[in-house]
């Protein structure tokens, strides 16, 4: 919250020397990511790799087939069908979401047609926890019994009743459904742009997280209230495309690569982040919430 | 998170037939607000309303003087001195802040005068719990030992310490500092546009929250990572002026009411947010966030 980061810079560089002492062996987090061993980090999978291409930019999203494996088939024929192609942005409500797909989905005279895709999926809304590796977070919260990361995303489990889900955490992706509970297809996407919804959890199927492109979706002007969706086709954003990576010329594709969650490496991450120790934080907070748990991406080194 | 809110009306409208049975008193949160008596609500005070004017609209913070007594008295002097005329946002770093005030702050040679306002606060981080009207929540938090609402502001509490203190959620306005803690001026001014970066609380002055036009800030094209500061000043979104509310004549001030948090309707809103009966969610959440809920704002009936 410093004015400035030079001003950050120079405090860091000073604190030991002026706290007279040995410093304790606190890094901050791009010290802990330079100091990874490579093997910490894991290549972005293409074919999990889902590429939404706006006229400002593109935003990546790795998907999730290990909780929602239906849904995630199913985007991938959509996106292989051009389904996206042409679609809009047409919702996007302040400190609540980003919503895409078609926005006629409700008018069955003029939506889109499916194509090969399925029409109607199951709830994916949980899965079994057995068989999922979970690196629990030791911090309490309030929405589940315990929480933590699987397959990279924030996630929860309650172990008594055997049971693991993704969690709503900003720049989560998830399929828009209607009242009932099997009505999402795949074709209507949202992303988290504000507080943690985590009243969502196990009430919507959940399908991945932008892992980069993020501030396109976020800066968007935001439609009225109180659901934010733009009634004006005017103020639609235009989706170029929605494509999976591997669909995409090697050469076109992101390098990307993600910071593995079960490391010592994140371990000491998220605990730099409970207790902030970098002289600017009189009182580290002893704490840190699923949905403030940085999961790092970087460009894949050459 | 329905595709469109007609169809939410629908199902609304049916549930209670479709269920064959007496429904419970459930009401969703625009029925209980247009159900409270008028004594529920109370006018923003101008005395304690700051208008943040931009090319795009207003931005209407209501200050926290029961919390941050000199920095809003020392905000109030810098406004009615005219500090942040052709002032800018020089900040929108994704998913943490906007900040605005002088872009300028950390070089003397070219720094705005700060007039006759004060240029040494203490830090104001918390107060004295002893004599404050405190709504408490009865959720757990993970962040402080309790949690929940003091003039109309969300807030926690220590009771063993006897502290109490306000919390970074969306659309908490702070007072940016530099690494000492009582380098703050009001001056440099952050707005929270992302989840909430609750590490902060008790870490820096809190002064106010946006009750109206969060979205001209949290849609601001952000700057570059890792801290969003916009370097190259053609990208500065300039601000026309900040003043108190009472320094413009009536005919220009915003007539807006905040819901009071005391109150049995806003008992009666958390609860419908705790626990969402309205035919979507197929599992009540039984649990809310401190940042979750909602603090009403609307427009003075006539």
């Amino acid at each position: 919250m410093r004015l400035r980061p030079s001003l950050l810079a120079c405090a860091l560089l000073l604190a030991p020397a002026l706290a007279g002492a040995e410093p304790p062996p606190y890094r901050g987090m791009q010290e802990i990511l330079d100091a990874a061993p490579a093997g910490d980090w894991r290549e972005l999978d293409p074919e999990r790799t889902l590429y939404l291409e706006l006229e400002a930019g593109r935003v990546v999203i790795e998907l999730a087939p290990g909780f929602a494996p239906e849904h995630v088939a199913n985007i991938r024929t959509l996106a292989a069908g051009g389904f996206w192609d042409g679609a809009h942005v047409y919702r996007v409500q302040d400190n609540f979401v980003v919503q895409f797909g078609d926005a006629h989905a409700d008018d069955p005279a003029r939506a889109r047609p499916l194509g090969s895709a399925r029409t109607k999926l199951p709830a994916e809304f949980e899965r079994d926890a057995a068989g999922l590796d979970f690196d629990a977070l030791p911090d309490a919260d309030g929405w589940a019994p315990e929480v933590g990361f699987a397959d990279g995303f924030p996630a929860a489990r309650d172990p008594a009743a055997g049971k693991a889900w993704l969690a709503h955490c900003y720049g989560m992706v998830g399929a828009a459904r209607d009242m009932a509970p099997d009505t999402s297809t795949g074709g209507e996407l949202y992303v988290v742009i504000g507080q943690a919804p985590r009243q969502l959890d196990r009430n919507i199927t959940l399908v991945g997280r932008v892992v980069q492109g993020m501030e396109l979706l976020s800066s968007l002007p935001r439609g009225p209230e109180p659901m934010g969706f733009l009634e004006d086709p005017a103020r639609w954003v235009p989706i170029r495309a929605v494509r999976l990576a591997a669909s995409v010329p090697e050469a076109g594709r992101e390098r990307l690569q993600l910071l593995r969650t079960g490391t010592a490496t994140f371990r000491e991450l998220v605990e730099s982040r409970r207790n902030r120790r970098d002289g600017f934080y009189v009182r580290p907070a002893g704490h840190i919430d699923l949905c403030n748990v940085p999961l790092p991406v970087r460009r894949a080194p050459d």
